[in-house]
C-alpha cells in the first residue's frame, strides 16, 4: 500500500485471533488481516491465518505456555513503533484482547503515543470449549451466570475469592490448581457429584476432554489427566451434566 | 444441493451470530451459511446476514424484545423437520449458543431425533460491549474474573445469587434490574464510586454507552438513560476505570 507521510501515524487493530482454529476468527478480523502491513502475532496463534495475510509482515511476540515471553513493555514500543512506520498495523491476540489478554497495557501505550486503536472482539475459548462439548454455560433452571476466572500461581495457597457460590465457573489456565478448585467449591457448598468437564486446546487438532465430577477433581484425577504442553480450561457447574440425565423424567413416563 | 435420500437426516448447525454487526460472525459461521439449505434465524438478527446465504429459506424465529417469541418446542419442531428434508440446516442464534441462548433445548430435541448437530461458537456480547468501550473485563491486580449473568424477572424481588464480591461483572438484558443490581453490589460491600458502563445495540449502528458509578445507577440514572426498545449490557467494576485514572500516579511523579 502506498502511503505518504500526512497519513501516518497509522492505526493498531488488536484483533482477537479466537480459541485456536483458523477458521474461528471474526469476518471482520479476516478481513482486516487482508489488509494489514504487519502483524505481530501471539506465538500461541495458529500459523495458519498467516494465510489471511500473506502480504504482511509476520512477527510472533508474547507467551508460548510459559516458556518464552517477549516483555509487555517491548511489545508496547514495537506497536507505536510499527504504527509511525505503516499504515495498518495488526496486534493478533489468542481468544479474545479485553479478556486474559493484557490489551488493557497496550491500549495504555497506543494511546500514551497518541495512535489510532480499535479493538475487535474474539472468540473467548470458554465458548470453543462448551461447542465442542455441546454443554451450555448457562441453562434455564439451573445455571443463570457464568463466571470465566484465572488465578496468578502466587495466589495458589490463599483463598479464592470472587468464585460465586452457583452458576458455571470456567477455570482458564487452571493445569496446577485444578485440586484446590475443586477443594474450594466443595467447601463453598457445591456438591461432590457437581459435574466437571477439561477442556484442552479447545478447537485444535490437538483438542481432548474430560468428564468427572468435583469430588474426582479434588483427588487429583484432573491434574493427572491434564498435559502441562496444552493450553486448558476446567467447567465446573450442573450446567454441565449430561443431557441424558435430564431427560430420564421424560423416559420414565413413558 | 443434489440429496438423495440416503443422505438424510441432514445435520443442523447451531451457529452463533455474534453481537449484531454483520462482520461480526465467524469464519466458520459465515462458511458454513454458504452451504446452508435452510436458515432458522433469531428476529434479533441482522438481516444483512441473508447476504451470507442468498440460495437459502431464511425463516425468522424467536424473540423480538420480548414482544413476540415463538415457542420453543415449536422451534424445536421446526429444526427437526427441516433435517428430514435438508441436508444442511443452519440455526442462526444472537451472540452465542450455549450462553443464554437456550441451544441446551435445541440440542435435547435433535438428539432425541437421532439428528447430527454441531455447535459453532459466536461473540458474545459483553465481549463486543469491551471492545467498543476499549476497556478490559480482566485487569491484572484489579479484576481476575467476569462473571457474565442474567436475572430472571420472577427473581428481581430476592437477593441476586451468584454475584461475586470482586472481579468484573455483566448483567445482560439488565434493563429493568439497574437499581436494583447496583444496590445488591453496594451492599456486598462494593463502593458506590465503582465505574459502570452501560452498553446499548452493541456493535450495531444503534450502539449507545454511558458511563457512571455504581451510586450513581442506584439512584435511577441507568434506568432513565437506557432505550427499552434495545438490547443492553451493564457493566460493573475497576476493570472498567477510565485508562486516564490509572495514569495519574505516573504523572504524579513527573
Amino acid at each position: 500500500m502506498i502511503r505518504t507521510t500526512e497519513q501516518l501515524p497509522g492505526k493498531v487493530y488488536l484483533i482477537g485471533a479466537g480459541p485456536g482454529a483458523v477458521d474461528l476468527i471474526t469476518v471482520r478480523g479476516m478481513r482486516l488481516l487482508a489488509q494489514a502491513d504487519i502483524v505481530f502475532a501471539d506465538a500461541l496463534v495458529d500459523a495458519g491465518m498467516r494465510d489471511y495475510c500473506p502480504a504482511a509482515q509476520w512477527v510472533e511476540v508474547g507467551k508460548r505456555c510459559g516458556r518464552h515471553s517477549t516483555a509487555q513493555h517491548f511489545i508496547n514500543k514495537q506497536l507505536v513503533d510499527a504504527a509511525r512506520k505503516h499504515a495498518v498495523v495488526v496486534r493478533l491476540k489468542g481468544g479474545d484482547p479485553l479478556l486474559f489478554g493484557r490489551a488493557d497495557e497496550e491500549l495504555t501505550a497506543l494511546e500514551a503515543a497518541g495512535i489510532d486503536c480499535e479493538v475487535v472482539p474474539g472468540i473467548t475459548a470458554a465458548l470453543a470449549a462448551a461447542a465442542t462439548l455441546k454443554q451450555p454455560l448457562t441453562k434455564r433452571g439451573v445455571a443463570r451466570s457464568v463466571t470465566l476466572a484465572t488465578q496468578a500461581k502466587a495466589d495458589a495457597t490463599a483463598d479464592a475469592p470472587g468464585l460465586p457460590v452457583d452458576g458455571t465457573v470456567v477455570l482458564y489456565m487452571g493445569r496446577d490448581q485444578s485440586v484446590q478448585l475443586a477443594q474450594q467449591l466443595i467447601a463453598a457448598g457445591r456438591t461432590p457429584q457437581t459435574p466437571v468437564a477439561i477442556v484442552e486446546a479447545a478447537s485444535t487438532p490437538r483438542e481432548r476432554h474430560l468428564a468427572l465430577t468435583l469430588a474426582q477433581m479434588a483427588q487429583g484425577l484432573a491434574q493427572a489427566w491434564i498435559d502441562r504442553e496444552q493450553p486448558c480450561l476446567l467447567l465446573v457447574g450442573d450446567a454441565l451434566a449430561p443431557r441424558a440425565a435430564a431427560a430420564l423424567p421424560l423416559q420414565a413416563a413413558s
